[in-house]
């Protein structure tokens, strides 16, 4: 994780007072979560992740997480909705910091993806977007849209070339394209934002859990699904896996149609949403967080990403029929 | 922990082949540790942690410590054995490193200790030390005995003003009457060595399970008592819990008496096994190691520890009746 807070065993009892699911029986902090502190907590009444959120996510967008989870939850979709304590709240204080409590789902992530899962994957997101076209309004907005990446970029640029050379002018590009083609009217909705691997818990080859909302937000759904797509179907060396790719889409479209607009702009959105993981990475391999015990993602991970999809200029190539 | 290995999923299946424990439901890394990385992982079979040792634990004392928590647990004491693979072995090599699979034991840990845990801390140990009277020798030498106090001192003595004034005079002092004092006989054993509260297990106020057993071996015990009188009833600001301290030494007696030539020189003891920690505290405070994830342990509190048995010249302050 990126930051870890400890907590003692003396303030995890007061805070569990606050609850109705017993002591604690073990409590084991995680190394996992880059944007907050994780613990697994057993108690007589069950297993549970408690969450301690750091300075990364804002406590004025954790309603709209949790609530979010219980939306989610009560649609039947995998994702474990937040334990409501004695007054009827989904977080409150430990150690200074809002934290939540959740049942631990079993499962494991992988890092060798098939098309099994992709396409599972696919279908879980068209779920997720469409469940929650009813959830309540307002929506959170993409802290991390297109109105960041100038700003990122701004931030690291001096850093850019050392990273890779040519990749200025590349960026360049790519911000050019997003500042003229980004579109204004597409199907939107509430989208995960960060649907990697490390984020889809699969027990017995099936998915158990979808975790780590923390970037949900209302944004384009064809941003969403070209996230996933970098995420599941390009390696780390650069390597694309079609089949991948195709199982991914197609697992989407059995839920939801993509519109002709969406296919248009869909080259557009594989580059741009290569850029936004490759600029925050660039900015966090700049500057490290203090205190952070979290290895750095490597940038050139997406760097490579990015340069595949500026080769491409048709959405067919990536598995649309 | 101090190093932290990353295991892909992938690894951990090939790994679990060798086990007749079913196939990975949740594969978590923990925070906990010093001296190697730990998972949790649960299997249709059940729960389990996961060590990887890293370089301070020796591969060569691998099967002494694998064989004491296997001869410990068939004589009831609360430690997790090894599971043993398809081909026997306690270990096996996971991401180019040994590696171990072991019951995951309920219970937490406390940083508050009161006299009932002090008690039964006591009461543990002597057992300990009784149980493992018929454990086949050879027995593994401390590596952090008294004989490698100096070489430890040699190497931080430089800084040792820098962290507190006077103290190179201090500890000048312990380790010339450690030098011509220290006992050539007297009941020894197979001692824990290392009884800090982090390594207790508390479950429904009672012992559910000893861990980290990593610096076991044959020693004075009541060095080892010394060790945990230190680690149980000295806050880390020096104040000392008097009634703590009477407790461990009642819980340990009410198993094993202590002998006249034992409490001759347990105060010796105290001011040795407090400066064994300090000079170890100092050198990972002067020497961090690289990759570390750990917080470093502050040497202060071993000083004030120190400077409070330096006080002392009696065992009955400890409690001994």
């Amino acid at each position: 994780m990126a930051v870890y807070t400890h907590v003692e065993p003396e303030q995890l009892e007061k805070f569990l007072k606050h609850y109705d699911i017993g002591h604690a029986m073990s409590f084991k902090g995680l190394v996992e979560g880059v944007e907050n502190s994780n613990y697994f907590l057993a108690t007589e009444k069950g297993e549970f992740i408690l969450t301690l959120y750091e300075q990364r996510v804002k406590l004025g967008d954790l309603p709209f997480f949790m609530t979010l989870l219980e939306h989610l939850g009560a649609k039947g979709f995998p994702c474990p909705p937040p334990v409501r304590n004695r007054d009827g709240q989904g977080f409150a204080s430990l150690a200074e910091r809002p934290a939540a409590l959740f049942p631990f789902l079993r499962g494991v992530s992988t890092n060798n993806p098939n098309i099994r899962h992709c396409r599972q994957v696919g279908a879980t997101m068209a779920q997720m977007h469409l469940a929650c076209d009813d959830f309540p309004k307002p929506w959170r907005s993409n802290s991390m849209g297109a109105q960041s990446w100038h700003f990122l970029f701004a931030q690291c640029r001096d850093s850019v070339e050392d990273i890779s050379s040519g990749l200025t002018e590349e960026i360049i590009q790519i911000l050019a394209a997003v500042d003229a083609e980004w579109p204004q009217d597409l199907p939107r909705g509430i989208c995960h934002a960060d649907l990697f691997s490390d984020n889809v818990l699969f027990a017995d080859d099936h998915i158990g859990g979808v975790i780590d909302f923390y970037f949900a937000c209302e944004e384009f759904f064809i941003y969403d699904l070209a996230v996933a797509i970098n995420a599941w179907s390009i390696s780390p060396f650069g390597s694309f896996y079609y089949s991948n790719s195709h199982a991914l889409i197609a697992g989407y479209q059995k839920h939801r149609t993509i519109t002709a607009a969406e296919r248009n702009v869909f080259i557009l959105m594989l580059r741009a949403s290569a850029l936004r993981f490759l600029l925050t990475r660039l900015f966090d391999w700049i500057n490290p967080p203090k205190d952070a015990v979290v290895k750095r993602k490597d940038p050139m991970e997406y760097v490579r990403a990015l340069r595949f999809h500026l080769k491409q200029d048709s959405p067919t190539f990536y598995g649309f029929e």
